[in-house]
């Protein structure tokens, strides 16, 4: 079976709407995903790229952008969702934490959908303890998981990965050496895979 | 019957796409589209928006994409094209004189045609007398004319107008109130004006 890499960052705006269809794209496809949280806003500052919160024209548009594709997609977010987040880093050293032990997917899709839904930025509390306590796992103890060494550094390995395959933003989509970024990219990633 | 307006600049290259299939969106669509050329790099300026050439693993992407874009839509492109544009404004005051006289999308194909395919920079020799030439155009009256102040101002009225609708970038279509940016949000579009 093809498998395509989907590198995101809980933080990036775009990708709730791929964390939000991707189960079903990976039924209807018959592609697997490997979800690889990465820290985008380490790879954007080192590319000089300018953050959505600094160009206010392009920030507007995004946000009315995410609701037009949202609505096509079924999705009900409540916009615009609070941005940016905070504490990217601890938000996707438990989703690191996630790929390793199996609940990324879960994970992330419930802390998604409180930001997104709920208005409760990822990354901190309520949200945080919530979106584990949710998926049935023991939120004090991952939390201290996610935050040690170990997982920090996974998290920058991650990143330096995701720099060296040529990503620059998220959601990203790698398969057979193409980078396609954007969720909008993602139908032409799964043609891709499935060539 | 419904109308879009198709803001771009010569010298944005994901334009080379929608430059190069309108003709067929048009038709297919039934949708017609008014070529509305605008100064993208004055409006990149205005907002904080870094341009490709300063961002060169985006830069690299960016090829790498209209490449697998323009195959999809049969096109063959000699990529990278040459860039940045050296006369990026002489470029769009001729179109603009092109959209009053009625010969704007003829222009833009055939000077997009010899910078995407031949190499050939737009916006400045051979590139410019030729393009005007082949559509059957007195080239050095045309290009007189494009550098009158009467419009040089109408360009750059055309890019304050584009600001005020919410545009930041090329190519932008806007119907109806709603701005959609980018060639891959053309048939977005499209669904919107038929609505």
């Amino acid at each position: 079976m093809a498998t395509i890499d989907f590198w995101y960052s809980i933080g990036s705006t775009y990708s709730y709407l791929t964390v939000m269809r991707l189960a079903q794209m990976a039924d209807s496809s018959g592609v697997a995903f490997r979800w690889r949280p990465f820290n985008v806003r380490h790879v954007m500052l080192a590319q000089n790229n300018v953050p959505f919160k600094d160009k206010p024209i392009k920030s507007a548009y995004m946000w009315r952008d995410i609701e037009r594709r949202a609505q096509k997609y079924g999705l009900s977010p409540r916009l615009p969702a609070p941005y940016p987040l905070a504490d990217l880093p601890l938000a996707n050293q438990v989703a690191l934490l996630g790929s390793e032990e199996g609940w990324v997917e879960a994970y992330t899709r419930a802390t998604y959908r409180r930001w997104f839904e709920e208005g409760l930025l990822a990354g901190e509390e309520p949200n945080l303890s919530a979106s584990l306590s949710e998926i049935g796992l023991p939120a004090e103890r991952i939390i201290d998981t996610a935050k040690s060494p170990r997982i920090v550094e996974a998290l920058s390995a991650a990143t330096e990965e995701a720099m060296a395959l040529g990503i620059f933003g998220a959601p990203s989509f790698v398969v057979g050496g193409e980078v396609f970024w954007g969720d909008d990219r993602l139908e032409d990633a799964v043609a891709w895979a499935k060539r």
